[in-house]
């Protein structure tokens, strides 16, 4: 899912502890949804009278099961099992209940999601918690010898199949839930470095730095939930992105425990030392052991922010503007271009949607830190001459209001039988116009096969000197079972990304949903790498088994 | 060693095709010494006043043997090795006489070349130079199947020992020559990205994008002789980090030849399609495969240029402002801080050594690119604040003079008998006082073990947000068998190293100098991911055997 940001207005630092203290609190997330079940809403007026117009007639669904109501199978974890993990973690961390289980049945991606409105589930066979690197490294021997699969498990918001309950060739499945592997447990004011438990969730990691003046500044949609050992597993990108860099740069080091031993790994800023091992784990989601503490570059608190929001006449010139930016430096913190579709929708106006047909193309730029005025007038520079005028800060301020509560929607446009999923990927600059035009005619015509309409926006989010992401939300009736539909369109888009040279992921990672695709990204030599890596720190094959490594692959 | 930098003055982009031209022509280097063999000089008289005051009276050892004069074992290819190996790349693009096989017989380390002032010396039993991929892979194949050992070499710049002529367990073992491998492939100026041929030079490759009007921007004191497969290879680091990042993040893409299956690998400008495999071969060292191919980051050629000089009280008010600047961003491209010795002696004013012993710790700025009035101005803010004073342009753009002549002062030292050698490691902002005294007391109770007197200076020249690198000279009046008195020596560093939470090496690699320690950076889990990539891409073994991974690791 798309990142998300505070509200502007006050110092950066107040406002976000501000923002951050549902999750602060450990609130478990809607079992069967976005966040906070208390900020569950209707659709809002103006998105129920835009629908028929964009997507036809839709026929609102019944009601989906209560969780009670839901069926799992009975867990296939034997007693003994059960003992032995209870041995490790203590018996009140290990939870063998439906409810536990199938709160952990897997990510939020749109399918998940519609899976968790079935009346028959799947789901681990018991969740358990960790509250050391010791005790993950325990509970992997025990799973090893026992023949247990171990899904690791940080914020739950993968939206890739990461955190599917699949078993592989084991008797059993677990989901390892790293919440209590949380806190600040280093910090190095002099070097602006900061050592996090990996189950420390996004808050609660700008929390615990805040009180020490600091800042991490990764603020990916998932921030409120998400783990900082998930970030590093799963590669993300924070909308800050322009500013900070991607998570995989602001990792400094790694602890990580395997199977088969264990690792500390980022001993130096800058080194020669062989490859560098700490970039095998960051995108390895689990397969190869679970991350336990997490060293990151930090920075003080910025004291200052600028929001401005610029308006394109399209979306190629927008993008022009974006890449003179990244090319140049020293530009904006955040910046964000959305195309004609998204801009004219506005979707992320939570509320207002429908509102105000904006034409053209929408920038949204956010300034933190030092030298804002110079920066913004440089900046301000590149966009005027790329064709882009200054729509003052109002405009960027409310765009990114509400932007936390975005995925929120999503619920109310499922409930109301609506489709809406988001996919993403990335490429360099001059190849970025015919992979947008690629993913968006392959997202039609298969969602036109599946005799759906569809409404399809895109938008360019995080920005590099040689290229960027494209980020696509798509709207569609889908009638039917949607999975399926939806599963068969989105083969056709990832054919269309490598087809057309693009990346099958820029963050949301690869799960299970991407590994299909993965050997035509990286050729059969790269699988083999990793197959290499997997057979020698996992023999046993007990490590989110179907993720990343596609299984035709792992078998031969 | 050490990163040079051409002299200041007129545009960028011009003088610096001025000053490749000698590499450009694929002059070959010095076969015992550095570079061009015509600029060989005598040591200069204020050098010579000094040295006995710093190391005592040394003993002026007997001329070096020619090369004609130089005994190696005969090759141990076969006749029908040698005719498969001329049927993949042509009967010219293999030598196996002496002199090719003498200048291909390791790299430019002190005591490489104290091994080349034998009369006795090993070497590669052959020289085979590939002109293509395909034929790189054919090699291989041909290796692989004849049990011959393949060491790859770019421009021979090595100082770690990675182009040792080991054979391993094989028969024979051949230099695998990449210079034929040779130009710029592709140029995406939109996108800001070059491919180019791995064995093409630093030089070379600069002008070959000048005359697109772009620039890589990659100064490594090797710059003139090291090629562009080898810095990725081996992680280097040039002169201009500070603006343009070490040679790892200027690479976009690689193209690989294993001895089992290519890669393509670095489809997209941020990705999170899994680990990122081309990292996997950055900083291999011909272990894992043969890198044929790379594709960069690149800019345009930066129309101006200002130097500044810095005189800091000392080395730790010195290293204060460099922190200062790497955390607050947007700095010089260059910024360099030798210590007080270095600065006393000012080893790399060749020519000009003891004339003026300057107090304090200087610092030397170069600004290139954009917005250098502004750019200039913050830093000096914080520099000033620091505690540094400005020394004026003229002071920066001396010290920058001749500094490509640098490593042959070193040839006219070992030819009067006094020992020179260079070392680097890195670790972070709160650490580096800490390690620099590790180091320094390492290097003088080693060298006062070997009973000689010794001088060490050291600067800092590459700079993160979190930590710095430490690069040390080391003069000794070492009697006896320098070679094996060093390495005992170089060994008690290397351990005060580790001891003290610095990296093995910042931008110099591992080899096989440094392979006996890699463990204890990475640790024994570290070493055993390594060990199962080479297990899986090169099974025979045949690629730089003894590199990297230590060898009681890979036997285990």
């Amino acid at each position: 899912m798309e990142q998300a940001m505070p509200r502007g207005g006050k110092r950066a630092g107040e406002m976000r502890t501000g923002e951050m203290h549902d999750a602060v609190l450990g609130q478990p997330m809607r079992w069967n949804g976005w966040g906070d079940p208390a900020k569950a809403k209707e659709l809002p007026f103006a998105v129920r009278s835009l629908i028929p117009l964009l997507l036809g007639r839709i026929k609102r669904p019944g009601p989906p099961p209560a969780l009670t109501d839901v069926h799992i199978p009975a867990s296939a974890l034997s007693g003994d099992d059960l003992d032995a993990l209870r041995d490790v973690v203590g018996a009140e961390h290990v939870d063998s209940d439906d409810a536990a289980r199938i709160r952990h049945a897997g990510g939020r991606s749109t399918p998940d999601l519609l899976r968790r409105r079935r009346p028959e589930q799947l789901a681990p066979d018991a969740v358990v918690r960790p509250a050391s690197h010791d005790e993950v490294r325990a509970l992997l021997d025990l799973a090893a010898t026992r023949g247990i699969a171990v899904i690791p498990y940080g914020g739950g918001t993968s939206v890739v199949g990461a955190l599917d309950p699949e078993r592989g060739p084991h008797h059993a499945v677990i989901s390892l839930d790293l919440q209590r592997l949380h806190g600040l447990l280093d910090v190095d004011e002099i070097s602006g470095e900061a050592t996090l438990a990996a189950g420390t969730t996004g808050p609660a990691a700008e929390a615990l730095l805040a009180a020490r003046g600091l800042e991490l500044g990764h603020y990916p949609q998932s921030f409120r939930y998400a783990s900082i050992g998930g970030f590093a597993a799963a590669r993300s990108s924070g909308q800050n992105s322009a500013g900070h860099g991607r998570f995989d740069t602001m990792v400094t080091g790694l602890r990580v425990a395997t199977p088969t031993g264990d690792l500390r790994l980022g001993r130096s800023p800058g080194s020669a030392a062989g490859p560098d091992l700490v970039r095998v784990f960051l995108g390895s989601e689990g397969i190869f052991g679970v991350i336990t503490e997490v060293r990151l570059r930090v920075h003080p608190i910025p004291r200052e922010r600028l929001f401005e929001a610029w308006t394109f006449p399209g979306f190629s010139e927008g993008v022009e503007g974006l890449r003179q930016i990244a090319q140049s430096g020293g530009g904006p913190t955040v910046i964000r271009l959305s195309d004609e579709a998204e801009t004219a929708v506005s979707l992320a106006q939570v509320g207002k949607i429908g509102k105000a047909l904006v034409k053209g193309a929408s920038v949204v730029t956010v300034y933190e830190g030092e030298d804002i005025p110079q920066r913004r007038e440089r900046a301000a520079q590149v966009l005027r001459a790329a064709g882009g005028s200054s729509s003052g800060q109002g405009a960027a301020e409310e765009w990114l209001h509400g932007r936390f509560d975005g995925p929120y929607l999503r619920d109310a446009l499922l409930d109301a039988g609506v489709f809406c999923e988001t996919l993403e990927t990335a490429t360099t600059w001059s190849n970025l116009s015919r992979l947008r035009g690629a993913v968006e005619d392959a997202l039609r015509e298969g969602l036109s096969d599946a005799d759906a309409k569809s409404y399809v926006m895109c938008h360019v989010s995080h920005i590099y000197p040689t290229g960027a992401s494209l980020y696509f939300t798509v709207l569609a009736g889908l009638r039917g079972d949607q999975v399926a539909l939806w599963q068969r369109a989105k083969g056709r888009v990832n054919d269309a990304i490598i087809a057309a040279g693009g990346t099958i992921s820029h963050h949301h990672g690869v799960g299970r949903d991407h590994a299909p695709w993965l050997a035509e990204e990286i050729g059969e030599t790269g699988i083999r790498i990793l197959t290499a890596i997997k057979r020698e720190l996992d023999p046993t094959g007990i490590l989110n088994p179907g993720a990343v490594i596609p299984t035709a692959s792992r078998a031969s």
